[in-house]
């Protein structure tokens, strides 16, 4: 099966780049841009590649897992990493098992004693809480982990995968200001996590860059579901000098904006702006098509796959924390503020 | 830890059912009303429960994989089933690997020559092309199998479990007949799939039944994602007599409708009613709100792995193919035909 699979060279040929882009595209570095890294991940899709070594010699010597654990099932969001992660180790070679953790606050003593009963070579860890006490217990085993999207900050000598959400959260907003907005709203997801705690950073960043005061009581938490929008724009538009923008944190979230600015009558975005994070499939089906905050989950699943592939390989990765590019898709949902809003209301 | 999880009984107090029902639920019987099943579902889902057999006794004698082969991990569709049989799997101290087809034609040999190797205990084949040789390969090796939506007719000896799709399509139809129309085109997803041809073998039945003649350029075929209701719509809306209704055959294809309404502008529902099929998360945030077909996909997910389990513990399992019965949800996007359309117009 492995000799109708293509070499790397074949690959750099069909997507007309060096060998050495390829290489650093399955070995998961980040220094290639992200057109090209998607170029040589579409021929890979189409013809397929094995990892020369981790994978074959692994096959023959016995068949290996690997371990992805996520809080839940239950969003495209991990689906898409979850998809990502699948297409890299089912080209590798290995297996995956998938575990949520159904908002347990740490993995359970009995997933972690299976992971050696199983033979599992590592282990991605995505928006998992993951205590001290998770980390000895992985490294006590000597199993290789990687962290996609880490609650809390990047833990030391823990490679972790994330989007540059400071950056995100700054762009949102930052296009609302240049739109005219003053009255800007944001609504995080849970307040614990890092990505909602840099999203907000990046929103009062913006604000200040703008020469807008930050109000605290502008400033929401939900939990990233529709219901925890609605609830928090329904918060918003009940204020006496209610916003005329809100950056909602999350495309669920902004669909549950959408609909608490339909039970008060407003029209988006005449009455009120609204930009999502995340750039899910159904951003662009909503009414109006949501201008978001597209964050890479295909890059970042399949960058900390082949992190992880690597390390089991027992290649030495780096520690560090990678941060993929977020970007800014303007649709519909934003617009300029309406006369009567703060936005050009005089101060 | 299993001292603090519930035992059936108590199961049984708090959802107000008899311990008989709950047992019902929990392996798999399909005589149990929804309302009724979702209720223990609830309680189940937030005390915990382990089987009592297969799971205790073979945690103790070795570690256990259930797998589960999916076509594409690129839909809320398969996410909703995968996250219900990781649940189910998980509660039964087992562990779910996961492995996506990416569209080959069959199960690869490296694939089912891992089964044993990986020691899996039984597999879940949802939507995949199960040719007569991956049947023989799964028997040989005496492994369990149960298939959700299969792709062609139920196979003798095959455990199945699939959704009333010839009473959907008839759902769907018969809605559109009474609201008046006449000329109501139908999309179904790849021709090949069984689901696909239950449901336009409704859509046509319910034509009948209202005495409208069955038109084979308003039965069109997509691939169940939003281009292929969007370019079947296209064309639809091309015809010199056009439909005033489409049964779009899934929820993704009703939003490539709706987009190829607006681009010959037309509106939803004023010159065009749309009815889907599967009820995903986002059909109620589509402008307008979808009218769609539920499939209970949580259910199916978890009825097949309550299955599973029972033939991995040795019960003998109905090799029945059971059917759980879809749910027209009514919403926004479907009205009486616009005065012009066939459906008022004299024939």
């Amino acid at each position: 099966m492995s000799s109708s699979r293509p070499t790397m060279a074949e690959i750099a040929k069909e997507a007309q780049v060096a060998v050495s882009t390829v290489s650093k595209v399955l070995n998961g570095h980040t220094d290639v841009s992200v057109k090209t890294r998607q170029a040589v991940e579409r021929v890979i899709a189409r013809r397929g590649y094995q990892l020369p070594r981790a994978a074959r010699s692994g096959r023959r010597r016995r068949i290996e897992l690997v371990d992805l654990v996520i809080n839940e099932l239950d969003s495209v969001w991990g689906l898409s990493i979850l998809n990502a992660v699948e297409q890299v180790v089912e080209e590798a070679g290995l297996w995956l098992v998938v575990t949520a953790l159904h908002n347990r606050q740490s993995l359970t003593r009995r997933w972690v004693e299976s992971l050696l009963a199983r033979g599992s070579r590592g282990v991605i860890l995505v928006l998992s809480e993951l205590g001290d006490r998770d980390i000895q217990d992985l490294r006590r085993r000597n199993l290789p982990f990687v962290v996609v999207d880490a609650v809390d900050r990047p833990l030391p000598g823990v490679p972790s995968i994330g989007v540059t959400n400071h950056a995100g959260g700054y762009a949102a907003t930052e296009h609302l200001t240049a739109l005219g907005h003053r009255r800007i709203a944001v609504i995080g997801g849970p307040e614990q996590l890092l990505c909602t705690r840099a999203r907000v950073a990046g929103y009062r960043a913006a604000l200040e860059a703008a020469g807008i005061p930050v109000e605290r009581q502008l400033i929401r938490y939900g939990n990233f579901h529709r219901d925890g929008g609605l609830s928090a724009a329904e918060a918003l538009l009940a204020l006496p000098d209610r916003p005329s923008a809100v950056f909602a944190g999350s495309d669920q979230h902004a669909v549950g904006v959408y609909e608490a600015a339909r039970r008060a009558g407003l029209s988006v975005p005449g009455d009120l702006s609204v930009v999502g994070f995340d750039d899910l499939d159904f951003a662009e089906w909503t009414a109006p098509p949501l201008t978001t905050v597209r964050q890479p989950l295909h890059e970042m699943g399949a960058t900390a796959a082949r992190m992880l592939l690597r390390a089991v390989n027992g290649e030495q990765v780096a520690s560090s924390h990678v941060e993929l590019t977020t970007e800014l898709v303007v649709r519909e949902s934003t617009g300029p503020p309406p006369p009567t809003a703060g936005g050009t209301r005089m101060r």
